[in-house]
């Protein structure tokens, strides 16, 4: 078995969020296991598709019963890392932070935002969602004494880049950017890019070429 | 020249709003032209890489001159289809909604968001940002007075999927979706997606796999 440290492609690490939440919402509807082929007809992929993804795991369909959906739910969130809490500070108090702060999905991940962090003094000491707003003065320390894992920025550019600097030192492992700049960071951390502008320049170029026929 | 009408990779419009980004910031330093292996530097990919995704389009770059940076900002923003206004539509006046109202970096690019909805009477009438909340009842003729091509999805699941399907006839062209499911439209409406506890999934999962070392 070849399993063990295989590198995965990026393309796989795509989807595979994509697999675990079907998986979810298979496990809430009490579904036990599930075919191949009426796995890949829910997820809109070929069943070959599924199964080349999944290999790269080890493999975890059997054939003649198809997929045990707990295992492999459980299995995928090993793989993603999600089988344990990691904690969270948001750094930007605005409207995304405060979005961020009360989205209760990442909760149930196992996500959990401890913190919201603010530069503007009327912010601090505010509660969104029952998490406080503390100032900037405090970051270093906090990150150390709540073993925070990722600081999620929803900042202006500038102060991203600032922060990304700021933060490269403190323990922090990822940087989940919402700014519309890339980061430079030391190979330690790893940055998720949350570029929404790209995302509607996308849409807008499948509307585009949907539009002319293709 | 085949440039015309030729098949499009998903990577490679993955990284074209990309391209746009950097070469909007190097013209707002007042750069005329630049290298191709100054341009491979700044983006961070192979300068090879750069020259085979332009070339998908007739190829930009002059041997011996570089790249034009106004030119080939405004041959992107020509493909990406953002050379014209894009009417917006918000559903949903939560924070995430808010928060896009409140981004000015979209208007630049031409995407206007003209309105906001939510089916909160108590909401109904406020502004934010300079842009109204209306009431669901007004959502189709909204649509249609005001030339909307893409309504943002900032509404949780099971009302994402509702509206999907009340969007599939109103002229709507795509839907930006927040909402944490897949949606099934007509194929004539194109979804983009933005999945953020997909997308923090992937973060955990790359630092898990730095971690290991790999």
């Amino acid at each position: 078995m070849e399993q063990k440290e295989k590198k995965i492609s990026k393309a796989i690490i795509q989807r595979l969020p994509r697999y675990y939440r079907y998986l979810g919402e298979l496990l809430s509807q009490g579904v036990d296991r599930i075919s191949s082929s009426d796995f890949s007809k829910l997820m809109g992929v070929t069943a070959s598709q599924i199964r080349q993804d999944l290999n790269n795991f080890g493999g975890f369909g059997q054939q003649g019963y198809g997929y045990n959906v707990k295992n492999l739910y459980e299995e995928i969130g090993k793989i993603l890392g999600i089988d344990r809490v990691h904690n969270i500070i948001v750094i930007g108090a605005g409207n995304f932070g405060k979005a961020l702060a009360g989205y209760s999905d990442f909760e149930k991940r196992g996500f959990r935002i401890k913190a919201l962090f603010d530069k503007d003094s009327t912010k601090v000491g505010k509660t969104y969602s029952g998490i406080t707003i503390h100032p900037m003065e405090e970051l270093r320390t906090y990150i150390a004494d709540n073993n925070i894992e990722i600081a999620a920025l929803t900042v202006p550019k500038a102060a991203a880049i600032e922060l990304a600097s700021v933060l490269k030192d403190t323990g922090i492992k990822g940087i989940w950017n919402f700014a519309h700049t890339d980061l430079n960071v030391p190979d330690s951390i790893v940055v998720e890019n949350v570029h929404l502008s790209e995302s509607i320049m996308r849409l807008s170029y499948n509307m585009k070429s949907r539009n002319a026929g293709s």
